[in-house]
């Protein structure tokens, strides 16, 4: 089998390249591990940043999204017993965040690409990539899988390495080339989906001395709440009670108001990591989205950097298959770690900021609050969560 | 002797307390543990808020800053041998810092209270301070202390204690009644007063891996440099020689720019230090300035800190005199504390921008990296930065 782009996993970063491409002329094909139905219903990242949204619709795939999308003109943060609101809109000139599920995207993603007749693999076992040093001449890419039970091999120019931070991609590139950077942090989320129809119009984020909660929405009927909890946490210490019981407690407020309750669906603990590897591109393998990064969600920042960075490659693949010039493709990882790294310090910032932490010296708690409070009161400081929270415009 | 505020300290805070207190009629003695001499030529901060200027000149006492202050519209960062300015003037609606030393304020402020026949006992030995906490009625403040070999008591109704971190103010209040905040930091800076005219218009704050560096001027013929350097830094290790040519590596910039270079005048050591004592108020006892708190000097807050306490103390005792209300004497600590610790992050911000450290991972180096490009290419994020140092607006 030959194309001209191998795209190895079906997230959002590979499903959005594959369609970012053929709009280009380039030809792919995608190789997922992982079944059609465990991608379409994986839930992660809900939040869309502008540019996002953006990218989606001029891709001709903002349908759905823009029917079903919530679109929020600010956040909350709850802190003191107070909620004081971040005006992101009104902060930034017009931009807003949409909430609407990873999972929801890519089912859009992956309907649409039916629709176009993509060539997608789902359920490849055994990935393996080659030939990602050599020149083109003697050494060519090739991505080898077995897929029901036969061996396949797909001949391309350029693999797209989208299949996540665990994935083949990264780890195909020999150690002794990549850096990486790296921080664990000593806490994770608990997160739940509730059958409960959202009473809070915008996302909360809750700085409580007992640990950090989220309150947010997938649809006008679920909602999606999270607590800070430890990267070990039992879940079977967690009675449907005693995680609704701690929400109120971290919600607590002077308004009165509580989260609402309903039937909890799915319980779950997302650890919190934040990695960068860099470069992004070994000969001609180019990394994208949570292959290349890991962010903690309290920045929402995931599968939005995934999408810039796809953005970012489909440009420079079409310039390369329309006018022959590599400058793009050779600029990749450089264009896509200045906004990755932008990312990974508002990411750090959001989640300092908002999780209180045993490592924390008595010092170091009163920074937070001091933080809390100015980024309330100085319009500056809003403006500066507001930019970061709805997204950097991409560059021209 | 009896008066009705005693002050401990005759650095800028009590000093100028006891000029604002005159203005609203309210009598006030001042104790000095140093020589007159030694508090006029102590070198220590030269960068004045537009608010400290504000206050300096609303108590008349400005003539001399004015003529001879430098006024700064901007500061530059230097990294990635680039200099970016950061316009404070453009970002805070017409804000500017003035570059006077800290001991050219503490003379002008000793010449006026000659000038106004101010009570002040210079090298006063073992000073104690008695009768805090105690109601009036049976047990009154007195500060006792030697002088010139006679014991004195002032009798007063309140004590202002501005005599520092190491002074005797904040030690007289028992341990238990007193919450500290403190983060001690890997490094210091390296200070030296050379002869040379500033040939850089505005402060210029170096990041460099070998570490940070700062160049400013204290007068159009004296420049002030420093490095940072370990704590415990041998300065015999360091020759005029090595100093000027470390200076120059840290300021390699692509436009050529160098210190200009003249002879050391004085050389120095200087810890880092963030340091909360609170409540700043025990019984009929205040404390302003670096008795209740330090800063490293990135932020350039210290002495614009202890302006700012002494402005919200003698506004708070002028309205005890006059209406016999202690509200705002009451609300003392709460009041500074706020600005306190906006002063606090802002200083642990700048100091851990732009100093590397041997505690830095590489993750957390490149998210310095990120931070440096972000506050000087981001309006926003350019704007918080300028009114923090410039200093946020007093209450009304």
């Amino acid at each position: 089998m030959r194309t001209q782009v191998a795209i190895v996993g079906a997230g959002p970063a590979g499903l959005l390249l594959s369609h970012l491409l053929r709009r280009e002329g380039v030809d792919s094909i995608l190789v997922e591990a992982q079944s059609r139905q465990y991608c379409e219903q994986r839930i992660r990242a809900g939040v869309l940043e502008q540019g996002t949204v953006d990218t989606i619709n001029e891709a001709g795939l903002g349908a759905r999204m823009q029917r079903e999308g919530l679109v929020h003109h600010g956040i909350e943060l709850l802190f003191g017993r107070n909620r004081h609101r971040i005006d992101m809109t009104g902060l930034t000139g017009g931009r807003a965040i949409t909430i609407y599920g990873q999972h929801e995207v890519v089912r859009d993603l992956i309907d649409a690409a039916d629709a176009h007749g993509h060539h997608m693999f789902f359920e490849a076992s055994g990935v393996s990539l080659h030939g990602l040093a050599g020149d083109a001449q003697r050494d060519r890419p090739e991505v080898r899988f077995m897929h029901q039970g036969v061996e396949q091999r797909i001949e391309c120019d350029y693999i797209a390495g989208c299949d996540g931070f665990h994935g083949v991609s990264r780890n195909s590139i020999p150690a002794s080339v990549l850096r990486t950077y790296e921080r664990v942090y000593p806490f994770a989320w608990l997160g739940i989906l509730a059958e409960a129809a959202p009473n809070a119009a915008e996302l909360v984020y809750a700085h409580h001395e007992r640990g950090f909660a989220l309150y947010s929405m997938r649809s006008p009927s679920i909602t999606r709440l999270y607590l800070q909890c430890a990267p070990d946490e039992d879940l079977s210490q967690w009675s449907d009670d005693r995680i609704w019981s701690e929400l109120k407690t971290r919600f607590e407020n002077d308004g009165g108001w509580q989260p609402a309750e309903g039937a909890i669906l799915q319980k779950g603990v997302t650890p919190m990591r934040s990695f960068v590897a860099e470069p992004m591109q070994y000969g001609r393998l180019f990394l994208a989205g949570d292959a290349a990064h890991i962010v903690p969600p309290t920045g929402a920042k995931g599968m939005n950097l995934a999408v810039a960075d796809v953005r970012v490659l489909s440009q420079a693949l079409a310039a390369r298959y329309r006018d022959g010039c590599t400058d793009l493709l050779d600029a990749y990882s450089s264009t896509c770690l200045e906004r990755v790294w932008r990312a990974e310090h508002f990411s750090w910032f959001m989640t300092n900021m908002l999780h209180p932490s045993a490592d924390d010296t008595p010092f170091v708690n009163r920074l937070k609050m001091s933080e809390l409070n100015y980024v309330t009161t100085s319009e500056a400081a809003a403006r500066s969560l507001a930019e970061n929270y709805v997204g950097l415009p991409f560059a021209a």
